[in-house]
C-alpha cells in the first residue's frame, strides 16, 4: 500500500517502533524496574501473576507513549516514570479483567488465558493491578492526573459493558462499535499521552492535542488488530488468525461485510457469529466474503483516516525527535495491516 | 450471653441499628440520591445491575460508619456524603468481584448469585464502580483520603488473592484467618471509619483510634458472619445455613474444630472441605463437632475480644449520641450471634 510519508528523507522506510524505543530506552528500563518493585507482594501468587503478564510481556506501548509526550513537552523530572508505570498497571488489569470467561463461553467450550490461573484470580490480581495503579498516582500527588485517570478508567469499564451489550450482535452499526472501542482502547492511549503535557505544565491546547492523538491512534490500532485477526499477515505475527470469529465478536470488517452482503450472506454471519454455530470451512467463508466486499481494506482505510487525524493533531508541536517518533507509531499502527 | 453493658441506663436493651441509623438518617438519604445519581450510565446495564445490589439491598453499615465517625469528629461540611458513597461503591465492587465463579467451583456444580447476569458482566460493572469511587475521591480532591481509600484496596485485593491460595486447605492457621480477614473485611471499615477524622481535620490520634475502632469491629463482625453460616439463628436472618461449608471456606470454627479434633475427625474435615466430597449429613456432622469442641462459642468469644479493643478504641472520645451508636454497633455486631 505505500503509504509512508516522506518528511524529510529519514522516513522512507517501513515504520518501525524502533525510533519510539530507543528514544525513552532509559525512561522505560526505569520504568520496568518500578513494575517489578511495585507489583512486590508477601501474596506469591500476586508477583507471579503479575509479572506473568507485566514484567514478561507486551510491547510497553502505552507506557512508552507516556514517556515520550512528557519528553515532547520538555518534562525535565521523573514524574513521568511513576506515571507511566501506572498506565501500563491500568492496562494490564484490564486485559486480566477482559480475560475473564462467563458461563456462556464455558458452555460453549473456549478456553481462555486464564484457564491456568482461574477467572478468581484474574479478577482479584487484576483489582489489586488497579488497585496499585491508584496508590502510585497518589503518591505523585497531582489531582490532574488523577483526574483523567480515573476518568479513563470509568469509561474503559463502561465501554467493555457497553460491549457485552452488542457482543454477537451483527446489527450492530459502525457508530456503535466506534463508541465501544473509543472508550474500550482509545481512552487509554488518550489518557497516557495527555498526562505528559498536563505533568510539563504546558497549555489546555498542547493537553489536547495529545488527547487527540492518542485517542484517534488508539482508533486506528483497534481497527488494524481487528483487520489482522482475518489476515494471513496475523500469523507473521505468531498469532493464530480467527479469534475474533470464533469467539463471535463483532469488529468492523464484520459489520461491512454484513451490511454490504446478500439475504442468505447475513444468514451466514447470523448463524456463525449469533448463534455461534461454526463448521469447518466458515472461516473461510468469512475472510472471501469480507474480501469481495473489500471490508478489510476499507477497515484499513477508516484506520488511515484516523491515523490522518492524529498526525494534524501533533502539528502543533514543534518537530523534535519525540514528534518524528509519534508520526512514526502512526505509519507503523497502520502498516502492520500488510 | 446477656453481655449489654450499661452506660447511662439507656443501652440496657437488646441492641440494634436503630440509633447509628436514625442519627445518620438525613445524611444517608442524600447518600443513597448521590448512589443512584453517580451509577448512572448510558449503558442501561451498569444501572440495572448495580441498582440491584447498590440501590436495592444492604444495611449501608459502611457508609453510616462514615457518615457517623465525621458527625462525632464535629465535621460541619456536606463531604461526608461524597466519600460514603465511595465506601458503598468500593464495598460493592468487592461483593461483585468476589462473587466470580471459577471454573473449579463451575466443575463442582455450584451456582453463585452472578450466575444470572455471567463473570463478566460482575467483573466488569465491579470495574466500574471502583472506577466511579475514584472519581468521586478525585472530585472530593483529598490526598489524604484517597490514600487511605487505594492503600485500602490495594489490601482487600491482596487479602482476596491470599484468601484464594488457603482456600479449602484445613492446616489453615488463626493467625493466617485473622490476617486475611483483616485485609478482606476489617480494612474497609477501619477506613470508612478513619475518613470522618480526617475531612473533620482532627489529630492523628483521634484518626488513629477511629482506624482501630472499625478494625477490630470488622474482624468481629467477620467472625460473627463465620459462626451465623452453622448457626440456627441463620435461618431468623433469612439466610440458609451452610454456604461456607459447601464452598470449603476455611473460617475460625472450622480451624478451631480442625485442629482441637480427633485423627478420624480431621479426616472429615479434610473430606469435606478439602475435598469437597460431601454427603447427606455431613453439615450437621459438622455443627455437632463444632458444638462438641466449643468452636463456634469460643469465635464468639474471639469477637468479643475484638469487640472489647474497639469498645476502649473509642476511649479518648467526649461521650456524644454517635458514640454512643458506635458503642451500640459494637454490642449489635456481637449479638447477632444470640
Amino acid at each position: 500500500m505505500g503509504i509512508v510519508v516522506s518528511l524529510n528523507g529519514e522516513r522512507e522506510r517501513k515504520p518501525t517502533l524502533d525510533r519510539l524505543a530507543s528514544l525513552v530506552e532509559e525512561d522505560l528500563r526505569a520504568v520496568n524496574e518500578l513494575i517489578v518493585q511495585r507489583m512486590h507482594s508477601p501474596v506469591a501468587l500476586i508477583p507471579q501473576l503479575a509479572g506473568h503478564l507485566v514484567a514478561a510481556g507486551g510491547k510497553r506501548l502505552r507506557p512508552m507513549m507516556t514517556l515520550a509526550s512528557a519528553r515532547m513537552c520538555g518534562y525535565p523530572g521523573r514524574r513521568h516514570i511513576a506515571l507511566a508505570a501506572c498506565v501500563e498497571f491500568i492496562h494490564t488489569a484490564t486485559l486480566l479483567h477482559d480475560d475473564v470467561v462467563d458461563l456462556s463461553e464455558l458452555r460453549r467450550g473456549l478456553a481462555s488465558a486464564n484457564a491456568v490461573w482461574g477467572n478468581k484470580t484474574s479478577v482479584l490480581v487484576g483489582d489489586f493491578l488497579f488497585s496499585r495503579a491508584f496508590e502510585l498516582m497518589v503518591e505523585d500527588g497531582s489531582l490532574d492526573v488523577l483526574s483523567i485517570l480515573s476518568k479513563a478508567s470509568s469509561v474503559i469499564a463502561e465501554g467493555e459493558v457497553a460491549q457485552l451489550t452488542t457482543a454477537n450482535d451483527t446489527e450492530t452499526s459502525e457508530t456503535a462499535y466506534l463508541d465501544v472501542i473509543r472508550a474500550k482502547t482509545a481512552q487509554l492511549f488518550a489518557a497516557a499521552c495527555r498526562i505528559g503535557a498536563i505533568i510539563a505544565d504546558r497549555p489546555r491546547v498542547e493537553q489536547e492535542a495529545l488527547d487527540s492523538y492518542g485517542m484517534n491512534l488508539g482508533i486506528a490500532y483497534q481497527l488494524v488488530d481487528d483487520v489482522l485477526d482475518y489476515s494471513a499477515k496475523q500469523s507473521v505475527l505468531g498469532k493464530a488468525i480467527g479469534d475474533d470469529f470464533r469467539e463471535g465478536k463483532i469488529t468492523l470488517p464484520v459489520v461491512l461485510a454484513y451490511r454490504r452482503g446478500s439475504a442468505p450472506e447475513r444468514e451466514f454471519w447470523r448463524r456463525t457469529l449469533e448463534d455461534l454455530n461454526q463448521q469447518e470451512g466458515d472461516l473461510q467463508r468469512a475472510i472471501e466474503l469480507m474480501n469481495h466486499y473489500d471490508a478489510l481494506a476499507d477497515t484499513v482505510e477508516r484506520a488511515r483516516h484516523y491515523g490522518a487525524i492524529a498526525r494534524d493533531a501533533l502539528g502543533i508541536f514543534a518537530e523534535t525527535p519525540e514528534k518524528e517518533a509519534f508520526l512514526d507509531l502512526i505509519d507503523f499502527t497502520i502498516q502492520r495491516s500488510n
